[in-house]
């Protein structure tokens, strides 16, 4: 049984909590949160504190807060066990020197209201040393069936990956919205489109799945569209569909 | 039973010649193709043909040929039934007068290699006739669940759209592929990412799914971001981030 408390009570730590009260392996012991409300809901299975004094040692103790405080946050504790934040951004080494440092970085997108398979979601481990990166790989494959060692540079280079592929993705799914609902069209009739523009890459490089008039060099086309885009979109459209012509030149 | 041809042997043909044999309602008659090898390995299964003066009168013939070659093509037609082209950009004007006009465009992404489910697959059909528009309803939904009768100028609209939500989004993909080989980290660690992206937005609206730096204005994280790019690719970052930001302003 490996013990864990989690500070925190965002998206993160609130997914993070479910997985493990769930994970057979894993006993939750504490969670922390500065505003104990966000916690109250837990206080029947789990024991809750708002001061950090009061932490209980525990195998793992995972930081699970916005990335511009853990630097600071982790100036003020001072417990036994692995410690490790969840951030895709936060190098391992801005923890405080005193703990014994980790970072556990689920790289998935967590809502609120949307429950996420943790068996699919990728996590990212590193460690100073051979002992913590063993505990926090036991961890992660409990609830994980993706875990992979990552270190802080190439968490970094993930991370960054990551805005390119869920949040600017996520905006041309807006940009299309937008476009459906000027002209009274069901976005809905995109949506198996976007399932499966997804679901392609997971067999084909994007490089090979890449379709449309950019790629085809199609100028009549790219013509058309331009004509039907305002000034802003034009900007993006312009831009994107250069950069795949010269990709596929 | 509705008894159909189709006129092309590419990758939309392909597809539909696949799911219109598996359809219990459909009964395929014939394929033609103006290079009879591409679909000599049809031969036992159905009548084929490379001159159109040998089609037989069907209810639905279908054109599944290149956009730029579907109006010059249909003035070769001289057919009885419902003559349907499968373009999003082709105005159903296009097709020749003499016709019996319609449109057949089912909204997918077709790869030579990949099984598409049809049943899952919008069919965006118009006709110019009720009489035409019944039939190509019934055979829509012969073969799937998705029917909606979509406008010309609604169908150019969707077409665009599906560049944004399709093309540009594979491009950043790729382009967050790059991010990974460049630094060797397995691409694979985003695709449980990349599949979440794509599922939030069937319950949620893209402007309600959108997280990231952009959106919370953390200039921060984004300067930080942009100081590891290539100018290409702070160009896109750039752009994509401010239309990020002004749309969550």
């Amino acid at each position: 049984m490996i013990r864990v408390s989690i500070l925190g009570s965002g998206n993160v730590a609130t997914h993070l909590i479910n997985a493990f009260l769930k994970a057979d392996a894993v006993e939750l012991v504490q969670v922390y949160s500065r505003n104990i409300d966000d916690i109250a809901h837990l206080k029947n299975d789990i024991q809750i504190t708002d001061t950090t004094q009061n932490l209980i040692p525990v195998d793992v103790t995972i930081i699970a807060i916005s990335d511009d405080a853990i630097a600071e946050f982790s100036n003020h504790l001072n417990i036994k066990g692995v410690v490790a934040h969840t951030s895709g951004s936060v190098a391992i080494g801005d923890l405080n020197d005193s703990l014994s440092k980790g970072v556990f970085y689920p790289l998935q997108t967590f809502s609120k209201d949307r429950n996420i398979d943790f068996s699919d979601t990728p996590i990212c481990i590193e460690a100073e040393n051979n002992q913590a990166i063993t505990i926090l790989r036991e961890l992660a494959s409990a609830i994980s069936g993706k875990v992979y060692e990552v270190n802080s540079e190439q968490r970094k280079k993930l991370h960054l990956a990551a805005v390119f592929v869920n949040n600017f993705t996520n905006h041309l799914f807006h940009m299309g919205k937008l476009i459906c609902d000027e002209h009274t069209i069901p976005f809905e009739i995109l949506h198996p489109l976007i399932q499966e523009t997804a679901k392609k890459i997971q067999e084909i490089s994007p490089k090979e799945a890449q379709t449309g008039p950019a790629m085809r060099n199609d100028i009549e086309t790219i013509k058309k569209h331009l004509s039907q885009l305002s000034t802003h979109q034009k900007e993006i459209y312009t831009l994107l569909s250069n950069s795949i012509s010269k990709t596929h030149q």
